[in-house]
């Protein structure tokens, strides 16, 4: 049976039971048999993982940074075993995913966390100099339990991911539980993490990880007095309860749960170039055979002439061959359930539906459609996220049929608005504009939104029940670092016992600090 | 009966009930009929509060904050009336209270918000500019509910106070419900804020208020659809049932709950001037006959000769009559509890222990004892917060008891450290500060907690139970403001739709902006 990693130990777990991982291209189990870790293992991993606070808020952020730098490049070194391993757990493909976009994507990530911790500007140091009153954010002083999602095994993998980085170089010690798709992926970036920890002076208990839990485990987890914080991406069933707990014990929890990402395209668009949206809308829906989080699932358009032109196009690019694996058992069966429902609410099958038999885990591209009427008689069955390669349409009798369906949506990650080049739209869009921008973390014209830059401006994030909180973003540096750290105040307090950051002397001699209104370097 | 305030009209509250203010220091009620608001007031409010959010989004910055201007000169205008209406309803001082500190402090505090609002760097504008990729906070999209305190009748009123002014300089229309304790000096708030929005293009909804609402109908509201999040200062065990219904609908609630305020007198401190702090301390703790919510209700020195003499001097400081009125029955109620559930986990009495009989509502200058063993053996019975003039001192018997006590303790508003000059603390210092760091949004040196400076690095929050998140404060402009924030991306949004901060152009010229990594005025 495969070890977990506590306190820097690679040992056997207390097992509460044991799993494999599954090839999504066959349905058969792969080798290596993974425990799932008792509770006895958790209160080990808090235990240590306490006492690495105290050592991460003493080390230098230079070694945090250096840390961080060599796991990116011992990544990047070990990238042929880690593409293997993720590819034999998930299906994904090598090229044009895998190895092409994702692992730098993840290399990169690490990179711009470790800059962002030499740097120290993301903590946003606050200094008022006639009252010698000062703040700053600072790690939250417990471990910051990192739950990964099933679809990017590597970008956001709990022991290597976007969520590890931030909360590593925000100065917190992480526990991550690998996604039970891919354990084998997870265990290989902690035995590299482990190995870039040697000769920092960093604690061994930096990122501990374990595999799997008893969902009762985990809901302890998250409300365990040592707990930090949690960061929790995957679905709106699990990340509902894992929130309950983690709300009444008064634990701050970090959620990514779902979103429809609605896509309204407007007619003077759809006139002048409907044929090359469709396009746009079936390639964005099947990346990762449409396992995104900002996958668009919702196309709202008019009932006019191009609204239906547009709805034949997209038939006809969602009836080819699906192309690609679901991730898991639990996954067909989901995105079925999400299908049935909205055919049970009356939507139309345009394409797909279906399961495609045989042994490994497909399903086809599933186009539907709906009137905006039916849309609104029941708004919650036709938002409920159906994750992999299926979208909706819903087509919208009249303009203000078509704001109706804007305000009757809940939070998503984000909204898209499609209009036309000439300006006719201009009228339309100022009327749909103001309602879509309070429903999503980030709004986007004439762009799908799968893809997401990792830079400082982007917004993974918004309203519940997409997230669990609208300012917060799990992407983007040094902004998503701000999830996992506490507002701290100096009142009164000698310079030599502040934390460098907040000293008369800037550390850096570059870190930007707010000091009586102004930003400066100095 | 009194009107409520609802979408720029005073009108009769469909009331499910009725109530008067109490004069604390006759217990006697006063004048005036004022009206529990049923749901349906509720509703037509947030209807109001929601229709008023886009007016808000729309206005100008300047509209904004020339309201919040006018909001703090007429206050000054009429000072003496909000004076004299304070006073009978919580009898609280005019001077030294009401006039000189609160009142100026309300009107800064407004000030500061104009300013904030003028400025707009609170939005944090965020740029990349290579990928055309922008962010900033911008308001919620619905009401800010907020309940005031019973204790700040100005500073935190529901209708002029912090929350306030931090809530709608950021863009957000508010629904104030006033504290029981004080519906005559709320009314007259809203009374002027509705008067200052004359002739401003905002909404007339952007300040609207009632009085008082049944609890089952509090949980309705901070769950309800249209609500944008709450804000709610009080005792932890409304703000608790508050949380969780504002929680399990995913509505940001912000919680000040309760804090008793530990303060750790070192060794060192104690031989150099124990009488002096004992002085200290029993005026911070007397202070508002000790209804603050930075009250220091915690002392822990060691048990030694310099220990039992600071005991001994504030046992002397304790024993004179009380001064000053509790705001109402519930406080002097809850505070007898605090003290009883104290003294059954076996405190000691040292001075006062029992209300003050009499028509109004006093309790003893209360100071209680305990060992720190004992403490430690019912560490949650002596964090209960003792509302009024009462600390409890803990005497630990060694350093390391000193730091399990500190080890024991729950989220704190703030947090003190006293040390002697000499530097002989400096060891036992350095062994505290880490656990206590972690324990408290501000950490002090040599200074009682009480008095809060508005400051830009002013931090009054805490890790739970303290207040329901740590990332967040409610005092201190800008970032107080941020608790009633989405943060709103925008990708690949052309320049004319996007807000004037985000456009290429500085709106102001003066702004403060984070462009590609730096922080500019340009």
């Amino acid at each position: 049976m495969q070890p977990v990693l506590i306190d820097g130990i690679w040992r056997q777990a207390r097992s509460a039971g044991t799993f494999q991982a599954v090839d999504p291209s066959t349905g058969s189990p792969l080798p290596g048999l993974f425990p799932i870790s008792s509770f006895e293992d958790v209160e080990a991993a808090l235990a240590a993982g306490r006492r690495a606070c105290q050592g991460l808020i003493q080390a230098s952020p230079d070694d945090i940074a250096a840390f961080l730098e060599r796991l990116a490049d011992s990544i990047l070194g070990r990238a042929n075993e880690l593409i293997e391993t993720a590819h034999r757990e998930t299906a994904l493909p090598k090229a044009p995913r895998l190895g092409t976009t994702e692992l730098p994507r993840t290399i990169d990530q690490l990179r711009q966390a470790a800059k962002a911790s030499r740097d120290r500007s993301w903590r946003r140091a606050t200094i008022d100099t006639k009252t010698n009153i000062r703040s700053i954010h600072a790690p939250l002083g417990g471990p910051i339990v990192i739950f990964g999602p099933n679809n990017f095994p590597f970008a956001f993998n709990s022991a290597a991911g976007g969520d590890m980085a931030a909360a590593i170089a925000a100065g917190n010690p992480v526990l991550a539980k690998s996604h039970p798709f891919h354990p084998g992926t997870t265990k290989l970036f902690a035995e590299i993490a482990l190995s870039c920890l040697e000769g920092l002076r960093l604690p061994r208990a930096t990122l501990q990880m374990i595999y799997h839990l008893r969902p009762e485990d985990g809901l302890r987890l998250v409300a365990h007095p040592l707990t930090g914080a949690t960061a929790f991406t995957g679905s709106r069933s699990s990340g509902m309860r894992l929130k309950e707990a983690a709300d009444r014990a008064g634990k701050p929890i970090s959620l990514e749960m779902s979103s429809v990402n609605p896509v309204f395209i407007l007619p003077g668009a759809l006139r002048e170039r409907g044929e090359a949206i469709a396009a746009e809308l079936s390639a964005s829906c099947s990346l990762g055979a449409g396992q995104f989080c900002t996958k668009p699932g919702l196309v709202v358009v008019l009932d006019s002439e191009e609204g239906r032109a547009f709805l034949a196009a997209s038939k006809k690019n969602f009836k080819v061959p699906s192309s690609g694996f679901l991730l898991g058992r639990s996954v067909l069966e989901s995105l079925q359930a999400s299908v049935s429902e909205m055919l049970r609410a009356s939507a139309e099958v345009l394409a797909g539906g279906k399961p495609v038999s045989g042994p490994g885990f497909q399903f086809e591209n599933t186009l539907l459609k709906i009137s905006g009427k039916a849309f609104l008689d029941h708004p919650g069955s036709f938002q409920r996220e159906a994750f992999g390669t299926a979208s909706l349409v819903v087509l919208a009798e009249t303009e203000e049929e078509m704001l109706r369906v804007a305000e009757a949506l809940e939070g998503n990650l984000s909204a898209c608005i499609y209009s036309d080049k000439d300006g006719t739209d201009n009228s339309l869009y100022s009327r749909l504009e103001p309602i879509l921008r309070t429903k999503a973390g980030r709004l986007l014209n004439d762009k799908m939104p799968t893809g997401l830059a990792v830079v400082p401006s982007m917004v993974h994030g918004g309203p519940f029940p997409a997230t669990g909180h609208p300012g917060f973003t799990s992407v983007g540096f040094p902004t998503s670092m701000l999830r996992f750290t506490a507002l701290h105040c100096y009142d009164n307090i000698q310079q030599d016992r502040l934390p460098p950051e907040l000293r008369d002397e800037n550390p850096t001699g570059k870190m930007w600090r707010l000091i009586d209104g102004e930003w400066t370097q100095k």
